[in-house]
């Protein structure tokens, strides 16, 4: 195979040949950054996922050298992340008990299986298949994820436990075990939270206050989670306060991804398929969409299917080494993106700066407080919650309203998988509607030009001999019968009619059920002794139509322009027309 | 209510208001050719469901007398049908065994649900959700419907039993019963066989050879199968063949149709609910088609909501009448049309016939062989199997030809239900999946016009310094992003390039994904320098636009015609341009 082919599919040999010393302390330095952001942020993902938090740590690891060398964004960093999490946790919770054996092997599998539709989809390019996912759609659907994630780890907050993978169960499990709260898990809990907080918000210029210079007060501010995990675990070690109730991470195993196995009992995969394609889907499009925009930034190329290869071996490594699905997620590529990571090899220098976490610094972590790490993850998510996307879409387009009002209540009310699933299945549905009644305007000549608009928005020049119909859709089986329809009612009992012209500049195909009905609508038109004409037929549609009967035993003719129609069918009439402005 | 209101739900108050003498003798005449022709083959479709053959009779006289009432047709024939006959077995057959009274409860429920769907459709006017079934879809359905009843019924014509409910599982246990073979009813079925196709093909032209008028050969032929049914029946009781092994329809109760009350188990319901489904919108599809085609002759219109509450009634009716799922069938309609029919009346006729018969004549088929009436619908089934759709389609549409294959494959391997769903499913897709692709051309101006045509098809005018893509489709979330990817591709590169213009003339619709995708095309191009435009868009989707930041932030305008952005962009082209053919 020649190099340039191979590197189509490894990107690496195309920024590998070119790195320099200069690219690898950039690398370095944006390395020791992210390394530090993730630590916390790993260990929290796996446990909303309903997993060891050791497990965020391996999924942070062997995924982000994959995609290093499979990727096509040079600052994306993949690993576990919130939207993600939180439909593992709803996927797995359907098929085991957090804790037991089973919850991990089904969790190993679901990567497993997302790599391997990522792929698949990937080698087949099929890419495309992420843009039936509607904008409104996907913002509406992290919006609401985003709620459900902060009321699930609320109750780490609080000290206690909250099951259920909607609204309405979190509520009723968190109001259920409220008597069980946990005073001073609360206490650490919203110190931890109030911190947080103000280091996204106000830390940065306080530091600058203090004289210190942009860069270090960037990385310091990059610190915070960690000082929060660092002060909160030395708090409950000192005082002994795992004696008295706040529940701690403890016992977290020191050492590299382990070599895991997923399951492949078929009942097993037939259970996680599904939830496997949305989080396949959801992680791309959330993926591309981040590597899209930083890659604008620096006029850097995203090849979507290339991303595919790319998340699909992630994944696929992410089952193979004790991890769970991921994704490329946004804050941490911000971050790498900010810190100067100019290739994926700072991710590889992530990936050991990780993995030296997990041999070294675990046994550090045996009395860091779970409300820590709650608190982490809410203030993660609240900036995916936006709910001004219902105020846009309902100013803009009520169907765009309704899939995004459906997604974000059903995704509430009832979940992830059921939440996305009916925002996707809509936003289809109303499209298809949509075409199923095509919007048809009467036009007619614009004077001093060659154009022809719509008689009820413009004062335009008609004869009444003569009808011109523009139907703005391409014509097929679903709108075929209303356009028969719709002809059919416009020139009933309109007696001074002699021609009707269709306008075809707005569609762009014409199938077979469209054709029958153009047919009977000729047989018709010719019966009331009607003319039947078309106008401005696209070049592949003229091209398919030749092939038929249609245009021999059309009453009518196929004209090139509505203007030349017009000329031929009322002569008269265009004689009397204001000339055209230029000649 | 005033009186027009309510004739709007009742046509019967339209009509009959008019009724007189003439019409009567009329209604009367194809009233009594009808009967006739409904006798053998209503006993026959029952059979093909799987029924007793007197619920064949119940299910034409009820139904006929509540579509007399709701429908909008004046000629339609209501009452079983053959493939919703086959489709009541393929549903009813996964509930319940034959000959059980389960098997009738479930058949009854199952009518009971077609009608209650149909109403419903009808009273909110959802009869637009039958266009999403193509025409190509319904060919194949009923072509692929037509081999596998004959296919069921060539089991009782060689006296042995099949089941099954698609052709493998049909094909095994015809040759597992092969040994089972009785030779007697072979040669009734034959003789039946070739009798009844001579009868369509040889017998009007051997009367009028004969002498008889036109009228009266015509009457006769529609007796033809009438003549086999007796004849057959005459001589299996004068040879005793009952008593080897020949089937007969043997006791059939003497009776008006019964009242019957269907199941209302939510557990049947539940299983029978998307057959019912299925069977609502084939039959009223079938049954529209039809009725319009007869309308049209007549200069009559149908009225396809009404349609849904007639066929609704009438399937009501039926359930609660000892019957099982109507429609209005194309041999019965064409049939009552040719005799003459004038109104609903001859329905009425009909149905007053058919009781006549259900209380008198069925002692006298006692004797009737089921082989006879198997060659009975084989021969009706025959006229609608017409493989031609799947040629038709090759020439015309690729998609259209793989929507037909599949439903044509699918609904011979694994039955009516999976074939019409996969065709239905198969061609919402390929039309998202064309949409999603849309044709992009890249246009120029045909000299002497204002008219602007594809720079690959026509030799046009174009200005390097400007690109103007005209986008056959509407933009929509599944498109915008093929969109961006389009433009940037087309761009990047293109030095000489200063504006790029959006000809809208196709664009339907801009819906809030393709809103921010255009946002972002103008954001790029305005990074490389390039003015971004659009031009032709139409008065809705302008009026849309105009509630948005979209108009402010574009960089370049928004012209009323193609040929009004040129002048202003490339005014030195422009000149040098040929004049215009009339000025």
């Amino acid at each position: 195979m020649p190099p340039r082919a191979l590197a189509a599919y490894f990107p690496i040999l195309d920024w590998g040949r070119r790195y320099d010393r200069h690219a690898l302390s950039n690398d370095l330095i944006a390395a020791l950054i992210v390394t530090i952001m993730l630590i916390p942020q790993s260990l929290a993902y796996a446990l909303l996922a309903g997993l060891p938090p050791e497990m965020g740590l391996y999924a942070s690891i062997a995924p982000i050298l994959l995609y290093a060398i499979f990727g096509s964004s040079r600052v994306l960093a993949v690993g576990p992340v919130a939207v993600v999490s939180l439909m593992t946790a709803a996927a797995v919770g359907n098929i085991a008990e957090q804790g037991t054996a089973g919850y991990i092997t089904a969790s190993l599998t679901l990567a497993f299986l997302s790599g391997a539709i990522l792929l698949v989809m990937g080698l087949f390019r099929l890419g495309f298949i992420a843009n039936f996912l509607s904008h409104p759609v996907i913002a509406g659907f992290i919006t609401a994820s985003g709620v459900l994630i902060a009321a699930s780890q609320l109750a780490s907050l609080l000290g206690i436990k909250a099951e259920g993978h909607n609204l309405p169960e979190l509520g009723a499990s968190l109001w259920q075990n409220l008597p069980m709260i946990n005073p001073i898990t609360v206490a650490i809990g919203l110190l931890g939270l109030t911190f947080l907080i103000w280091v996204r918000k106000g830390m940065k210029p306080a530091l600058r206050r203090l004289g210190l210079g942009p860069r270090m007060a960037d990385v310091l501010t990059k610190a915070g989670p960690v000082l929060a995990v660092v002060v909160s675990t030395a708090v409950v070690w000192a005082l002994g306060l795992a004696d008295k109730g706040v529940a701690i991470v403890g016992n977290v195993p020191q050492s590299l991804p382990p070599l895991t196995l997923p399951g492949f009992d078929l009942a097993l995969i037939k259970d996680l398929l599904l939830p496997a394609l949305l989080i396949s889907v959801i992680g791309f499009v959330e993926s591309v969409s981040v590597a899209q925009t930083l890659a604008a930034k620096k006029r850097q190329r995203i090849l979507p299917d290339q991303e595919l290869i790319g998340l699909g071996a992630a994944n696929l490594a992410s089952s193979l080494t004790g991890g769970f699905p991921v994704t490329g997620g946004f804050a941490r590529s911000v971050v790498n993106f900010d810190a100067g990571a100019e290739t994926p090899a700072a991710g590889a220098f992530t990936a050991l700066g990780l993995a030296i976490a997990a041999v070294a610094l675990t046994p550090l972590i045996f009395f860091l407080p779970k409300a820590t790490l709650a608190a982490t993850i809410i203030v993660a998510v609240l900036s995916l919650v936006d709910f001004s996307i219902l105020r846009k879409t309902w100013a803009y387009s009520k169907a765009d309203f309704a899939a995004v009002a459906a997604t974000i209540s059903l995704t509430l009310i009832a979940g992830v998988e059921v939440g996305v699933s009916a925002g996707v299945i809509l936003s289809l549905a109303l499209f298809l509607f949509k075409t199923s009644r095509p919007h048809v305007a009467e036009v007619g000549l614009l004077q001093g030009t060659q154009h022809f608009r719509n008689i009820l928005r413009y004062p335009v020049l008609t004869d009444p001999s003569l009808l011109t119909l523009r139907v703005d859709e391409s014509l097929y089986f679903a709108n075929s019968r209303y356009l028969e329809d719709y002809i059919h009612a416009r020139v009933t009992g309109d007696t001074a009619l002699k021609n009707v012209i269709l306008l075809c500049s707005a569609v762009n195909e014409i199938d077979m059920s469209a054709l029958e009905s153009l047919e009977t609508i000729n047989i018709r038109l010719k019966e009331m002794g009607i003319q039947f004409h078309l106008s401005e037929v696209k070049g592949p549609v003229m091209d398919r139509l030749q092939t038929t009967h249609f245009l021999t035993d059309l009453t009518g003719k196929v004209f090139l322009s509505q203007y030349e129609a017009m000329q031929v069918l009322a002569p008269v009439l265009m004689a009397t027309a204001v000339p055209l402005a230029r000649g």
